[in-house]
């Protein structure tokens, strides 16, 4: 199929109107009979001994159901190391570390409850520089690993290591050689609706967990990980996801609050509900977790890259969670944005006492992409080669297999690089003057899942009924990018039927089938690959059972059309000897390919529907499929397999102009082509990368989440800068390249992701066009800007 | 598998933990952001012409969001023929009948809202007795069919005649032949959650309806047939069924108050909740019909039946619900409850003024059991045959096909008489004087779904998870009967897993297959059916893949218990050598039937599942299966066709004490013995039969719906006696006859409703033996008794 009827089109998600109306249902909007509401008591130091707890007066506070600290609950392990406990025990590491809870009849009298909660502590030394936390003797943040083995340093036994090549020969071969050392910061996700929880056991001891998640089935895996402790070992726990006002990776990992909740659950036997508002949000939650990239590249006189190294070091703050695993995916852009025959990688994790980090959209590309980009044009500046060129010359081609071993089935980037560079004139604008420039940065990114799990793989399944109508079970999650509106349009366009025939049934481990999680921008390209395998069986065996019924009911319209009006010329054409492949099923109506284009020979798929179900022996259509990418889980030791089954790859180009007296920085056009395999739905794919560009400039220029010794200091929008309409007020060009890749769904890849990637360093090599000053670390904030603006001054 | 490792048992069903704390969330239960409360004004008279309908004072009422008639409304067409409208228009012909609704922000404004609405009517004729309603002249309920063709008489066009062998012949090889009328009451179905709904629109249209029905499927396409009136042809509508305190027949229909809930929540475009009171039930709401049957019976001189001829007359009321499909369940025993060559049988269905009314329990099987088993015995006598050998001498037999065509596979009615006359102590009872006396009375009805839709199948889906839990989705409805208990010990037994690692999921259209609905005693049976071959595909996939991961997988036990444990002596079992017929699945262990049982051989089904889902290419089970049962759609022109897969049988046998001072009957005792083809789960069996044993009870000695004039006069608990626990203080023995049906689950019949068929008559005719007098006109009342008595008195 290569026409379509519906992939492809611009058309309104279909909870676009629930969710602008207020109707939708968030966990917010969630009430249970009975239901408590919970609050956490966080650590009042980033690094102390808790040397008692006093509950007392919160205990007999009216409306109290329960107070639980470690000393009176089952330890619960969290996080992706389970070096996290629900509720701490022995020490705080971290100010959002959590130390008590309650829940209470009243969300005002569980704060008030807090508020009344005495912990004395004992202050530790702290440390806050992850380069310190490596040093000898610096204070331990953990001292005993999960298992109760001392650990002596702060460094995390997780290593990502990557060698191609010769890097030292690669190093020989290059005429020049530039190296720098690239920060970023912490990011807030931002999401519009904040976190929260209701966890509620039934009687048997089964749980149900409303939960804001992007991983209801990994989240029921750790979930189920907590009932032992609790007595319910061989207990099931169902996870139901209520409408999500955006994720962003926040949703990747389960939270101790969600334990906190189940345990506050399982101590009172009643639902309870945990919410955060913004500025605990901000304050307790956790953001992308900081890098420092140090990177090394190297060119021959044509410009071609001999090598490259990249060493990572990652601040993961307290504890481990997901984000931890950054680094598998550094490795793409690293091994394999441009072609780099010889390649280092190294990633060091480090423990600090500073708020503990996460993953977020980009999941480490950003970081890298932002040391890659902003030294390649460094080291073209170095060789005298115009950074566009430099680029070209180094492009990934189609075909290619990059020395991590990702197998490059289609790539776009070429052609994103020339639309980019056309588009924002680069040759025109390029040099300027006036304090004005252009920067272009490009992206390679997973485009056809990433396997980070030992599946995967999703399931699907569609029902149909008998009005026409399709149900569909999938275990991904609508966050707010619009994988319902694409799943909808995949499932009518494979099936053939009308979008508005398509109804997504809502997230639910009880109802839906098995998905790894929505990620890694993974939703539309492997439910669309389930829907398509589904749909095929449905459709095998609707022509099937269309050469025995077809010919029947048809023959029966055409008698009724001919009773009607005895004048009607009708063709005397013989559905008789058509065999299951002559026929056809488009927009919910059945017909036979070569047949006359007559009415009487084309049947409502309700009506076919119908007539299969209500013969003898009959049936109806319920279908299932489980897609598995063909994408490899890589051997983590030498950092090398193909961990996707595609490749997402696009370019930036911004110009911007600088106030020099100000030092602000002022975008005057961005655009942003991507190789997005094939358009899906072009309305929600240019929503999702607006947003991903508003989030990539944010990274850029504004977004900070700022600490002093491990505390948050601007926790709240007030504080912390995200760019609004005012600052996105600028020219935004989009430029999607369709390179139908073979692998995804009608040819398209996933696209989650890659808006936000090379914002940063086009953003940073248009500043260095404009001004000839170069910031290497983000944001770039005015200060920063004016600071480096001066010491240029100085210089010349 | 006639060994069974869950089925049989006796064991709590799931969810009545939460049921019996009060967690269990009904309809009452359920809120909707911004929903709005209905309420109803009904008709002042039994029949009138509408002359006005004044709304402008309620609709100035702070809060009232609506206020719709049927003048400002799209006509909304209701009910099994369509003669009945959402909101009447023109005239009301039963005090119940819906002239105006509101929607109001709180209950109590709605109420209000109500009381302000002012109707001015000319009252018309009426008529309340079916027989007057059909003499010529007699008022007119209906002028108009559905499709506006003028109306000759209130006789509604629907018959279900029946005619076999040859009735005159029959009656001239009779002895003996006895005539005789019997009546039965309006029987309220007593739910103990009253009926009620959410209806709400989403913005594209589609609507989602939360009710309390047996249909869901049905329903589903009830209220899309409302749509396309509300400009909304095409959308989809949701039904969802949240928990039930009972149904017993009242949600077999769709209703006025649900099609009104939609049309307010259309005009409003909010969710709109109604919610019925118990004396609204009891006056708004449509109970079991009454009946008058006529029947006669004969007999040669060995006892042997040679004819029988059944006529019943059936007062609907104002309209026709789906209860007025009886007659093609009481064709059932008419045909077939005993060996008679030679049968007739009609129905005739009158329109009068009374309360509409509609299916219950038994479905005029006990309206008809109530006429044959009465009259049985009093043929019994004129024969001079004891009623236990009458019944014996004409028992039906496995293997016949009856009058009607049923095919009967099994039948234990000759062990249920001997057993209740046994348990009774017949011989003993029978005749003993001192007021009292012991009766019995047999059943025949469907036993295997009944086939009153074009297709009488149902889908069902096993979802099998990495923890060796398994989801299911069935379109079936848990209405207080045990179905998700039989479900779960269906789906452990069928697929060789725990009960307790079964969830079937919550009723829902959009996530669980189609199904015809929950009536006709069929759940448990088609849906074990369903089951059972889902069941089957999963264990031949998992057998499959045992053959090349099992070996494997074991080989890893083994060497690591050695490990542990060099000692161990193990054997050499080699299972590389078994084929898929090898393996075996019990209570969620994996094994080779063949093999040694030593531990390192055996395989927990979860870690197996993981194995599958975990390798390359790895999959997830997802099973469907619809199951159709081996049952025919009668031709009803002539009464004939395998109505069900199988038949129930029973006999129930009761002694009496009759108090002849006060006309008080006291049950000393009631076995009831049930053909149920295999016990499933023994608890909720025998919680079904007690439930059953109650309503036949009630049905024979305390319920009606007393009228005056069509208007309800005892609407609510404090008037209308339904037996309590005082009651039913006697001695109640349960016996269950297993026939092991060929075409039932696990050989199980279905035994939702046979529970109440036979017990009036059985009491009746125990009554009789008592004090010589007989009633056959239901309830058997001490009014009733007293002047029986009397009578007789005055006779001797």
């Amino acid at each position: 199929m290569t026409e379509h009827r519906h992939i492809g089109r611009s058309v309104p998600r279909p909870e676009g109107p629930d969710k602008a109306t207020g109707r939708a249902r968030y966990i917010h909007d969630l009430e249970r009979p009975g239901m408590l509401h919970a609050r956490v008591l966080h650590s009042a130091h980033a690094h102390a001994r808790i040397l008692n707890i006093d509950t007392s007066r919160a205990e007999r506070l009216p409306g109290i159901k329960a107070v639980i600290t470690a000393d009176n609950t089952p330890e619960l392990r969290v996080g992706f190391l389970r070096d996290n406990l629900a509720l701490k025990k022995g020490k705080v590491r971290q100010f959002r570390d959590e130390v008590a809870a309650v829940a209470a009849t009243d969300p005002d009298i569980a704060a008030e409850a807090i508020a009344l909660i005495r912990v004395e502590y004992e202050p530790l030394p702290a440390v806050f520089d992850p380069e310190e936390a490596l040093l000898p003797g610096a204070p331990l943040v953990h001292e005993f690993d999960p298992r109760g083995k001392p650990l002596a340093s702060n460094r995390i036994k997780l290593a990502f290591p990557h060698v191609s090549g010769d890097v030292e020969q690669g190093r020989q071969q290059a005429r020049h050689v530039v190296e720098g050392a690239y920060s970023s910061q912490m990011q807030q996700h931002s999401c519009l609706g904040t976190s929260g929880c209701i966890a509620e056991f039934d009687l048997h001891g089964n749980l149900t967990l409303w939960a804001k998640t992007q991983i209801p089935f990994l989240a029921q895996k750790d979930f189920l990980g907590a009932m032992p402790a609790l007595g319910l070992r061989g207990r099931n726990v169902r996870v139901v996801v209520p409408e999500m006002g955006g994720a962003f990776g926040s949703g990747l990992d389960t939270h101790p609050y969600e334990f906190i909740s189940i345990l506050l659950a399982w101590r009172t036997g009643r639902p309870v509900k945990m919410l955060y508002d913004r500025q605990q949000e901000f304050a307790y939650l956790p953001p992308r977790q900081s890098a420092r990239t140090r990177i090394s590249q190297g060119c021959d006189a044509n410009g071609r890259l001999t090598f490259r190294t990249v060493d990572v070091l990652q601040d993961n703050g307290a504890y481990v969670s997901w984000g931890a695993t950054y680094p598998s995916v550094m490795m793409v852009p690293v091994t394999s944005l441009y072609r780099v025959p010889n390649v280092q990688f190294g990633a060091t994790l480090v423990y600090t006492n500073n708020p503990y980090c996460q993953a977020m959209r980009g999941y480490g590309s950003p970081e890298v992409t932002w040391a890659i980009e902003s030294n390649l044009d460094e080291l073209a500046q170095a060789a005298g080669i115009d950074p566009l060129e430099i680029r070209r010359i180094n492009c990934n081609q189609p075909g290619e297999t990059t020395p991590m071993g990702l197998k490059v089935s289609t790539c776009g980037l070429r052609e994103c690089l020339d639309n980019a560079a056309a588009k924002v004139r680069w040759n025109e604008k390029r040099g300027q003057g006036r304090s004005r420039g252009v920067g272009i940065a490009s992206l390679c990114h997973v485009g056809g899942s990433g396997r980070i799990y030992r599946s995967d793989g999703t399931g699907l399944v569609l029902k149909l009924d008998d009005f026409g109508n399709v149900n569909v079970l999938s275990g991904g999650v609508e966050i707010g990018q619009g994988f319902r509106s694409a799943l909808t349009l995949g499932v009518a366009e494979s099936l053939g039927v009308l979008p508005e025939k398509v109804f997504v049934a809502p997230t639910d481990t009880a109802t839906c089938p098995w998905d790894v999680g929505t990620h890694a921008s993974r939703g539309a390209f492997t439910s669309l690959n389930a829907a398509a395998m589904a749909a095929e069986k449905a459709r095998k065996r609707i022509f099937e059972l269309a050469v025995e019924l077809f010919p029947g009911l048809v023959a029966k319209q055409r008698r009724k059309l001919l009773k009607r009006n005895p004048e009607l010329s009708l063709s005397d054409f013989d559905p008789r000897t058509c065999t299951a492949e002559d026929y056809e099923l488009r927009d919910g109506v059945l017909f036979i390919e070569h047949a006359p284009d007559e009415p009487w020979l084309r049947l409502g798929l309700d009506r076919f529907l119908r007539a299969i179900h209500f013969r003898d022996g009959g049936e109806m259509l319920t279908v299932e499929a489980f897609y598995e990418p063909p994408s490899e889980l890589p051997d983590w030791t030498v950092g090398r397999g193909n961990l996707s089954a595609t490749y997402a790859y696009g370019a930036h180009a911004v110009e911007v102009e600088v106030d020099e007296e100000t030092g602000e920085v002022h975008i005057l056009r961005l655009v942003a082509s991507h190789d997005v395999g094939r358009i899906l739905n072009r309305q929600t794919l240019e929503g999702q990368i607006y947003g991903a560009l508003a989030q990539g400039v944010g990274l850029a220029l504004y977004e900070d989440v700022l600490t002093q010794s491990g505390r948050v200091l601007n926790a709240g929008f007030t504080d912390y800068k995200i760019p609004t309409a005012r600052e996105m007020a600028f020219p935004i060009e989009l430029d999607f390249v369709e390179t139908h890749d073979e692998f995804g769904p009608f040819g398209a890849k996933g696209v989650g992701e890659p808006g936000l990637v090379p914002t940063a360093p086009a953003i940073a090599n248009a500043i260095y066009d404009a001004v000839g000053v170069r910031i290497r670390d983000l944001p770039i904030t005015p200060e920063k800007l004016l600071a480096a603006l001066e010491e240029k001054r100085g210089r010349c």
